[in-house]
């Protein structure tokens, strides 16, 4: 299985980040953890781009907050999918960031997930390893339908309780 | 090379998602157009999900306006990647369809591009099947290069004609 | 009287959920519990849909938070009345649900209400089981006198208390 | 069958007016139209609204633009359901008419649908006139089943086009 | 001088408006305090805007939150100058308020103010009064001296410290 | 009657500012136009504003767009009421010109309109000198009335026709 | 005088930077016009961007629309001012493009200017090239004083008309 | 080196403003702090911003909040570079204060930064006094070195830690 990047702009952003972690480990799926920001280290952050496909990613993961650039300026420089990741920073809500994320120019798409959205992100990754990966779609699968059967158990415990 | 399925929530989007067909026409990947609503024809779209994988397809690519929960309802019947696009619509300016389509609930990813972002759904399902195909991959990065090319002209063009 | 159905997208809505459930007992209407996401649980949400008009409900309650999808996979697969409530989540304040269940494509009504605006889904639930149901109606005459009379009582002793 | 009143705050909404009576006549539905504004006739608009259920009124729908009174000052005259439109108008591209519409308070339930969504404002009034009328219920039923199979017909002829 | 009226939706915006009230009382204006709802309590809000300008009222203001009517049904009943007070609730920051009192129709005016904006109703209300009222124009004119004194002198103040 | 002066930032936003004067003209009430720009001749809006209250005005009407600063800069220097009528201009369809005109900081009011309120800033201003002018109320009262009674015509002429 | 450089990020968006290059030439300053993208030439930007100090620039004006990274692009590769123009695209009114250029991370600055501000953005570089160039900042007060002549002559001219 | 302006609308605002004076001072670039109302203190500001050039200052730079024009005021009375920073208040998350700052009319022109963006503020005034000042380049230069390197040492201390 390809190896999962996933990137933040700022390290205050590990709390969001560390929850893309704990789901890929669910899933067993390798990554690498990077401080890489489109602003701050740009050609640091334009070299892991340009290298990633060759060093056995198939996936790169950028969370960033405020004018969010980092998943854009990570697509810019390679042609494997990019998921952005827009974080809520102290104004505005998350608007900017998702803005700065989504609204990609023609030619250079970021994978865009919810605000915060961290387990969506790790989980878009691992659909997209499963495309080739049997095994993976399996276990995606068989976690898709463990969700569905808890939310099943809590319908029939709150329907239960009231309609007692 | 796996299949790209290209859905819409009506025949209205039909001249943004014709869009998308010519940019995967352009990279020779095989392509199936629907139409399919999440709230017109419910149980064609979960079916069409639901058997998604199983007959080939690799990447499914769903436009909707206004309240778009169509990318949402595939993605909740399968684990394959889904793009979103956001359509914009005669009010809110495509704010309602993006926002309807990217912040969805943990547990069910959709990749979501810009409002009205047809290309860039069609590269990014490109770059997805492009994780395990040497081939694909080197298609998309000669065009990158192309397309950069083609920027670096008008910049002469350009840079010239003012300094004149 | 025809029976209220209540859902919730996720157990953690049941806070907001509770405050409908209250209401409609204070009138005496029948309801029915249940947690159902247009995402995680969409067959049985779509089969509970189907089969609520002959199972003897007469509206459809649904709460869901971000892309709101509930309200409208629910009313994709009935005629019956289907009230959406938009809750607010943890970014922008509640907007994106709001017009995920507002911004209904034609062909497909959802009677939205406020944001987490639990009372006025019971509220409206009522009015619209009192069309055909006399008793009903005068008790709902009666509770917005009683409320009317409560606003009177803080105006005079508000008024009173600052002339003095 | 109840009737059904289509109330508009100016003569201007006309042609957005005009489509909710269009589907209520698609239905048989006995429909009274009437120019009623919150502010400039509010005493005739209070009126109406609390001798609606006597005079066999069974849904009211009122669509109103910018500062979107109308709906709200209706729903407080009466306890039968209230339909509002929020309709687009010259600025802000009817977001201050939604939510004018929909953001009521506590105990004045307002049932809103999409801005400018006149068919659907219809179809909810139908609905609800559904709930004690069997034979609307099928009507409702037969014609959801119609626009289900106009969006498959849609669906062949797209896919097959697009195959060929 | 004539009076002011200040009239709030509910009791639970009792806080701002007394900020209003503190306001008026510094400038000696005399005022009268009500809580009257556009939604709960209707009739008696348009009787009491009907009466106002016969009663001695010279201006009023009113504050309400969500959907806000309050200022809009006022203004309905009178030419009486009508100020109003848009106020933040639980959700979208007061943004619903500002649109529901600010975005009225051609016909019936209200003079908005600052979301929460208790203070500067206040003296607006005051400036409207001291259009035919000298000596209240020159407490405004002092008042305002006052003011622009204390900011000098925290002007020097922090210049100071900060030369230091 | 005190004399109402119109302002406007630009002589761009004439064709907006002569429906204020022509709604003014109905009432028979005297106004000076004058084009001040709060940026490109502060110091002259400055003057203008300080002598305005010696200079017989009662009302300072202000309509700008964009960072709309006009009616905050005037009543930055007058005690008399100030109306502020944002401007729609080509971006942001008029809600940056409407958050810069009433989002005042406390102490410095300005009344504010609709977006391109035209009609609504001459009628408050109106209103305001009806304080004082029982004539002019009288008028005020006889065209609402007049208004009403328009509402009332199209009414009778619609439902009428729909009737039929 | 140090050089102007203007960037935009693609050749469409000449016909508002060509409004930049022709207020720069009033004041005779030297300027170069470059097409780089962030995000299809991000090397070529980021080489232009780090040497533009030693090659005489003084000032850099990046105009960019949707998710507007050009600026922030820039800026990350000098030390240099650099100013950005957000552009209005077709969806979301120019929003997207203010916030992703305006919302900068600590450390990197940007000069925002309003969407599509093209004259002010070379107004405010004449301004920055002016700190240390008394020439050119009699120049711009001579511009300015101008305007408000020209300013000041249309408020003759429409005052007097109205006057009439 | 010039000196720098730092403005602030109100002595409330000084928690953020101190962050633009701690900046300057790392960088030993000498300022002026001010109280300076646009609204409360309008002569003074303007006065202030008047002499301005002459008495030393290189750059302005000015924080308020809300309907922000204290960026404006100043930059109507100066051709200075003005530096203007939109603080957020209790409502609208500083969306206001933003859109009062940067959307400026034509011929004036604020160089906007983030909504409470104090360290960036100074930089960018820091930046400005840089073009005619190799010393402070080159100061400014390291400073961003010394930046980047801390974001290496995380992103090494980080990648090392979830690499064990």
């Amino acid at each position: 299985m390809k190896k999962v990047a996933v990137l933040m702009g700022s390290d205050s952003d590990l709390p969001v980040v560390e929850r893309v972690v704990s789901k890929l480990a669910e899933f067993g799926a390798a990554c690498e953890l990077r401080v890489l920001s489109a602003h701050r280290t740009p050609s640091e952050a334009a070299q892991f781009s340009q290298k990633a496909r060759g060093r056995g990613f198939g996936v790169i993961i950028a969370a960033a907050g405020k004018a969010a650039h980092l998943a854009g300026a990570i697509a810019a420089n390679t042609t494997l999918p990019v998921i952005g990741i827009p974080l809520k920073s102290s104004a505005l809500d998350g608007l900017d960031a998702l803005l700065s994320t989504v609204q990609m120019p023609s030619g250079i798409p970021v994978a865009t997930v919810a605000i915060d959205g961290a387990e969506n992100a790790a989980l878009l990754a691992l659909s997209i390893l499963s495309v080739s990966d049997r095994a993976l779609a399996a276990k995606l699968a068989a976690s898709r339908k463990a969700a569905a059967e808890r939310v099943l158990e809590k319908d029939r415990a709150i329907s239960e309780k009231f309609r007692a």
